[in-house]
């Protein structure tokens, strides 16, 4: 991409009103546009890290078994009746009336998919042969937040990955949740945040315990009591039980799951066929990250007073090639010859000007060009101060 | 992917109110299923369907210089009273009625976004130098629609992808409309539909005509006047005006195209800064295509009694392997091993219900291996009757 031809172009000045790093850097940096409160346009350079952050969470969750598919967002209310949750989700749901419907007069907007897969499923008249199913999408949610402060830590319409699965038994859920519960954690590790496993109390929903995946981080709104040793965190709730030393420290939720067992599938008469022939309620789960928060997250836990440090895994382009003097046209075309990601600043402005974007978009190499630079290429890495000049041939085989 | 975990099976009976092909043929073979009336939970399968005809389109729009990004699906009343379509959108626009909102109290659900990417560009003070700029995402969009039959021809909740275009002036435009157009019927062409572009009025916005993208299909809920000769189609309120000899034929509209000139800028300040340092309207265009729909009108026209007939560039897989008798473990996970997309009918079934779950889905070429195959492999494309005998080596290689 030539930088010439990106759009936005970056910012001097923060947003008035952003307090916390990702607000002010993801926006000065173009990555990402307020529609409203809430509510953003996930801009080309962000888009490109939601994408990365999507291919992450799509190869862990076909390793172990996910389908993906699409669910829509707009759902019928009499779905959510059944489970009484259209009432109980007043204060989060936004509701839309339907002029032309002749079923469902009343439409929901999805802040989750429970109700949803739950009808899907009994539809399709289960037997046990048909189990494990675990079937996930990405989609847009919707949450009416009263407070929507933080950049893309807290959204009204943000982006969900859910998986769901449906068992046999207790066991096999368990078993199942167990496994999700380590793909979540290589999730978060490849995309360079360390995850601590909270546990919570199941609510109304189940005896067990469900989890939460919470990224230390000073601007996060939860609090959480944290033992180093064991790396494992516990809410309020759960914490006031125990007699353990913990840490109190703010963190930011990126995911959760719920053992759900038959809570919904006895609501809603989701059954399957078993060996013996007899109807059976399935056993469910439900396990979900936010990948737009999790960008935030990795803003917050990765930026210096210049910009964005991307880790390699999550960044919009690997290298980020500033040509000096007009030069710079050879390594590019070179560079994508070969398939790798690159933006190319060939703007008319100064050298400074340049650096300063460099520092501030946060890719994770820097390449100069220039006439110092001769045959080679200067390269640097984003947080590092130590320049290195290198032949064409040692980036290409990086 | 292993067939006998593949979510969910097909079904023997077409829905009772499916009149259409794709209706009918997409629900029984499991690509997608009916949530409410004109809301489509899009399956594994239908999924994966979706997601080549978006790569397709993603190819296309990258070669002319698009850049993708992804915009929300709420939007605020007051940028839709800029141009007054708050109100005239009333009929085709679902409405929500916010809670905590401070700003924008009445948002409405993305039937296009038109508003919303004029919204973003002003914001950024365009000059002559960041000009043409081409954005689009692929999104869900909302219309409330009377009328929800045809399966995935017509639905109020559906996948779109929109191209916005921004220029200095008319000839910009036009010649990017151009490029624009024959890089659609590049796409049509690549799904394996011969779309015909047929020329419509430009109504309030411009006094150019616009294009839709047609597909003749008896499904197809519009009218056109179709000249053979040229391969060029008008809409009625042109056809009246032409002295020509014209076929009226049924089709589907699954793209068009508009060249909006001035119309919103105008109306919405959209300005930049020109050479001479003064202040110009920006140029304006917008492009769709409706992926759901587009993936309707393909198995609308690619069909026979038994089935779907996937053009191989849209297929779900390349292969479905059938294997009989406990055979053709080995010859899957070599495929598999060599990246090649293919469905392994692993079922305990009989073979005459494996072949007409394969007839029914229609991915392009059947593999059978048997006992009676030996170390061969018997392979046939789905539409025609002869199979053949080959060695694995050839299939690798094909």
């Amino acid at each position: 991409m030539r930088q010439s031809q990106l759009f936005p172009k970056t910012i001097k000045q923060s947003p008035k009103d952003a307090v916390v790093a990702n607000h002010k850097l993801l926006v000065r940096a173009g990555f990402i546009d307020q529609l409203m409160a809430g509510s953003w346009t996930l801009l080309p350079l962000g888009w490109r890290v939601i994408e990365k952050i999507n291919q992450i969470i799509r190869e862990e969750m076909n390793a172990i078994g996910g389908q993906e598919m699409l669910m829509p967002l707009m759902h019928p209310k009499d779905i959510w009746d059944q489970t009484k949750r259209w009432d109980v989700a007043d204060e989060v749901m936004f509701k839309v009336k339907g002029k032309y419907a002749t079923e469902g007069r009343d439409y929901g907007l999805a802040f989750t998919h429970e109700e949803i897969i739950m009808d899907l499923a009994r539809k399709n008249n289960l037997s046990y042969r048909d189990l494990p199913i675990g079937l996930y999408h990405f989609s847009t949610k919707f949450r009416n937040e009263t407070r929507t402060q933080g950049g893309l830590l807290r959204g009204r319409e943000f982006l969900m990955k859910d998986l769901y699965s449906l068992h046999a038994n207790e066991k096999d859920l368990m078993d199942f949740y167990e496994i999700c519960k380590q793909a979540y954690l290589k999730i978060f590790e490849r995309a360079g945040v360390e995850a601590i496993v909270v546990e919570a109390s199941g609510g109304v929903f189940t005896t067990n315990h469900t989890h939460e995946f919470q990224v230390v981080c000073e601007a996060g709104e939860d609090t959480i009591y944290y033992d180093p040793k064991t790396k494992t965190g516990f809410n309020k709730e759960i914490c006031d039980g125990l007699q353990k030393d913990l840490m109190e420290v703010r963190a930011v939720e990126v995911g959760n799951i719920f053992p759900f067992g038959t809570y919904y599938s006895e609501k809603m008469g989701v059954n399957f066929t078993d060996e013996d022939g007899k109807q059976k309620p399935v056993y469910f789960g439900s396990y979900g990250i936010g990948q737009t928060r999790l960008m935030g997250v990795i803003v917050e836990t990765h930026n210096d007073e210049k910009g964005i440090i991307w880790p390699e895994s999550v960044a919009p382009y690997k290298y980020h090639l500033i040509g000096l003097n007009g030069k710079g046209g050879d390594v590019y075309r070179k560079l994508l010859g070969q398939g790798v990601e690159v933006l190319f600043d060939d703007r008319d402005i100064s050298a400074g000007e340049k650096f300063a974007d460099a520092d501030l978009m946060g890719i994770p190499y820097r390449l100069v060009v220039s006439e110092k630079t001769g045959d080679k290429i200067e390269i640097k890495k984003r947080g590092e101060d130590k320049t290195e000049l290198i032949n064409f041939d040692r980036l290409a085989s990086s």
